[in-house]
């Protein structure tokens, strides 16, 4: 049953022993939705705890160092920012089946919760726990500022993605003037990148290549590289940003080694160009802008292979 | 004398002939501030042009394209985020001493026109000029929607700067819901970079070196760097920003070679160090967190000296 935030809040206020859970992978939104919402219902005196099926990473520690997390046998549970019960891991088979609030904004959310509270306008899940925490009439602390903003700032690239909308900025004024810590927000989560992040890019950049009058660019990631230089998959993922970012360039491409020495193929394209369609001629796909595919062959085979495709794509 | 913005608005409505300057090397603000008064003035039925020391830049073209330019003898002058006479180039001579009003949000404008209207905990003066639209009662159009939201999101940072206010926020959802193409300027001004930085980024990162426990990371800059990428003065300058980036560096350096074959020193920290202070050892000077000096030795005596200078710093 699909309810609204107003709803939404009036079954919080009579529920008690809440558990919320958040999405594996945890990111910014799912965290900050959790852990604002936590704060906020044992601020109304509630026992209220987070569960996450993967370990909560060191880099939103600031979002759930100091909460309390009570132990107790739960009577009601919320899912935050998950879309679908495959996306709780190891607590699916816990708790999957009795979900009773799902609080998200995706588009494609499976409904899969009693009742689902769904704002697929939103940027960030994070907009929709704040008219909820507005509704229940608690105090945005500093700290539930943070979360929240946390979430708004992560999913919509601080501001810069397209999904961004009106709301979202009027919603971080409010944050802002309600204590978040945004300076500091920003510069650790958006001018900060780290020495192996830097390493990977000096070592890609060096592979660079253009094609087809610069409109395509190709960048490789080999094993030694990954090896060398520790990056992480968040890491690399950031790195096959930068070819279609480059002034003039419509298809940007990244080739990566796997370990058994095929390519895994990595298209980003600006509107003109379907990076899906380039994709599915290698039995591949994905969206319109970013598809994948793999190619069974050596790194320069592999890279003709690819610029002849694009090639005939940017002709037609 | 300082006016208020309502103060502003009045003197505007009752002008005619109104000549808008914009800064030397024009940024989207000041561009944004001069293109927003001048359509808004004009749909008031009144004779406005904008002139600008230095040629209008091809980057923020979208601005003043279409844009009609009548030509006249103007009657009253106003400046744009212009903070000193100094700044106004070559039109100094010809108006540096008669502008009637300076719209402007830098706590150091030196109070040269007749009025000043500053709001310096502005991030933009466009967020000013916005308030003062609304006085006037004009209509917002998309485009100069557009005008004023590139100002507030490349002064800003797409609001990512630690200048970013609730404010800046609330007038940024003002102008999307007025119809300005933020979708597209985002992407186009924070999501693309050109050719020639790209190559002058890979080419530095080459150079990346840390010391004092990966407390301190310097890159070169190079004449040569400079000749064989083409990369320009804001190309060179971004590239400057990225040592102190790093996670866990809280000095950055750039040392960059002079056609003379001494070295031209950037010096970026984080809020522990100040990078004022190390300049001054060198005979420079600056801000806490950004800093210059000259250094008048080869590369690797300045590194040296540098690494040598910072090592004092981090162990006092």
């Amino acid at each position: 049953m699909d309810i609204t935030a107003k709803a939404a809040a009036e079954e919080l206020k009579c529920q008690d022993r809440i558990l919320i859970l958040s999405h594996q992978n945890p990111d910014g939104d799912t965290l900050g939705c959790a852990f604002a919402l936590c704060r906020a219902l044992s601020s109304m005196g509630k026992l209220v705890r987070v569960e996450c099926p993967d370990s909560l990473p060191q880099r939103f520690s600031y979002l759930y160092a100091d909460c309390v997390q009570p132990d107790f046998e739960p009577e009601y549970i919320v899912a935050v920012d998950i879309a679908a019960l495959q996306l709780m891991g190891n607590l699916r088979e816990v708790y999957g089946d009795r979900v009773d609030l799902c609080i998200d904004h995706h588009p494609s959310n499976e409904k899969y919760a009693a009742k689902t509270c769904l704002c697929s306008a939103a940027a960030a899940a994070c907009e929709l726990v704040y008219s909820i925490l507005c509704l229940l009439e608690v105090t945005i602390t500093p700290t539930i500022a943070d979360c929240l903003y946390t979430g708004i700032a992560t999913d919509s690239g601080c501001f810069k993605y397209s999904n961004t909308t009106a709301d979202t900025h009027r919603i971080a004024a409010d944050l802002m003037e309600a204590g978040a810590n945004y300076r500091w927000t920003n510069e650790y989560l958006f001018d900060t990148k780290s020495k192996s992040r830097i390493a990977v890019e000096q070592q890609v950049l060096n592979t660079m290549e253009y094609f087809c009058d610069d409109r395509v660019a190709i960048i490789g990631i080999s094993q030694e590289m990954i090896e060398r230089t520790h990056a992480d998959e968040s890491e690399l993922d950031g790195v096959s940003a930068i070819p279609r970012m480059i002034e003039g360039v419509q298809i940007g491409i990244t080739i990566r080694e796997k370990p058994d020495g095929t390519h895994k193929i990595s298209i980003r394209t600006t509107s003109e160009v379907d990076a899906s369609s380039i994709c599915q001629r290698f039995g591949g796909g994905g969206h319109a802008r970013a598809a994948g595919c793999l190619i069974e062959a050596d790194y320069e085979t592999a890279k003709e292979q690819l610029v002849s495709v694009c090639r005939e794509f940017l002709s037609a």
